[in-house]
Order: structure tokens, then C-alpha cells, then sequence
């Protein structure tokens, strides 16, 4: 709706029923092996971020945890291959998109 | 699911048929007059952003953009006054909620 189609891009959500090993299978099932892959999760901790870490150990897969709309818009309008460079890009981006109003409009004055 | 009920926490989607002005009305809705209130935002710059920076001009609400799960939990589970040292502990949180994977597993080890 906002960044157009995604079809490189798929939501893999863990559900009340998953354990760590459904949701590893699912997740895996995602990876194409040798693809470059970007995994975006809720929380540094999680279920789904320990899974992705042990992903990252086999596959060319790199992790951002604590997602935000904007990262996830960030990444999927990113152009440049995955690696270091990107990475630093998306999370300062993400980071700078959580913003206390007052304080923004503060400095307009 | 993560951190209880949150009888005090109120989600106000932006529809697809929502104009500003009925989005306006069901948001304003939700807060009670008089009554400090938080509102978390996905964008900065999007439609509930800028109603919600509508809201804070009469009532006592201060609003972040840019949320993530981290920062929804952080704000639940608060039990400080809603003022600038809590909106400020807030967005530090969700910012350091942020995390290159990669980067974080390299100063483990």
C-alpha cells in the first residue's frame, strides 16, 4: 500500500501454536540457500530472533531486530546489496524515524 | 499476550475509507479529556501522525512516531507521569531496541 508490490519480501509470523521448531522449518522453508536474505524482527530476544540468528550461521542472512514500519519500508525500497553498508543504513534510518513529537516541533520554532 | 492486559491502551487503525476528519473524530474519541496520553505512531509525517500532533494542541497528549514492540512494551509497562523524562526514556529504549544482529553477536565474543 505504501512502498508498492513486494514480492521479494514475506511474513513469516509465529503463532501461539509454533515452537521453536515449527517456526524454524517455516522460516527456513522462506531462504532460498545462497540468497542474500534481510530478516526484520519485533524483538531483540524473541523467538523469532533466535531462530534467525541460528539462520545466519548457515545462510548469507543478516538480522535487524526491533523493525518499525519505517525500516521495513526502508528495506524494501533499498537497492544496494546486503551487507555491512546497508545494514549501518537501516538501523540509523529506523532509528532516526522514532521521534518525540513535542520535541520535533520544539526545534521548528 | 507478551505483557498482560492493557485495559488502559486503546489501538486506533487508520482504514482504508478513514478520511483524515473520520479518522480525527475516532481517534479524538479514545482520549479522555484532561487525561495525559501517549500516542505511538508508525510514521513520522503519515495521517495518524498529524492528527495526533492535531490532539496535542488541546489536551495533554504526547505522541512518538516510529513505534515499534519494543517501545509498545516499554510504554505499557511505565509507571512514571507522562512527561518529557519518560517520552525521552522511551525513544532511547525503542532506538536501542534496534539492533544489527551481526554486530551485536561481534562484541560477544
Amino acid at each position: 500500500m505504501i512502498s508498492g508490490p513486494a514480492d521479494h519480501a514475506t511474513a513469516v509470523g509465529l503463532d501461539p501454536t509454533d515452537s521453536p521448531e515449527t517456526y524454524r522449518e517455516r522460516l527456513l522453508a522462506t531462504i532460498t540457500p545462497g540468497r542474500p536474505t534481510l530478516i526484520l524482527t519485533d524483538l531483540f530476544g524473541g523467538t523469532p530472533q533466535n531462530v534467525a540468528i541460528a539462520a545466519t550461521r548457515s545462510q548469507p542472512v543478516r538480522c535487524i531486530s526491533g523493525a518499525n514500519l519505517g525500516l521495513v519500508i526502508e528495506a524494501l525500497t533499498a537497492d544496494e546489496p546486503l551487507g555491512d553498508a546497508l545494514v549501518e543504513r537501516l538501523v540509523a534510518a529506523a532509528r532516526e524515524s522514532i521521534v518525540d513529537i513535542a520535541a520535533r516541533m520544539a526545534t521548528r520554532t
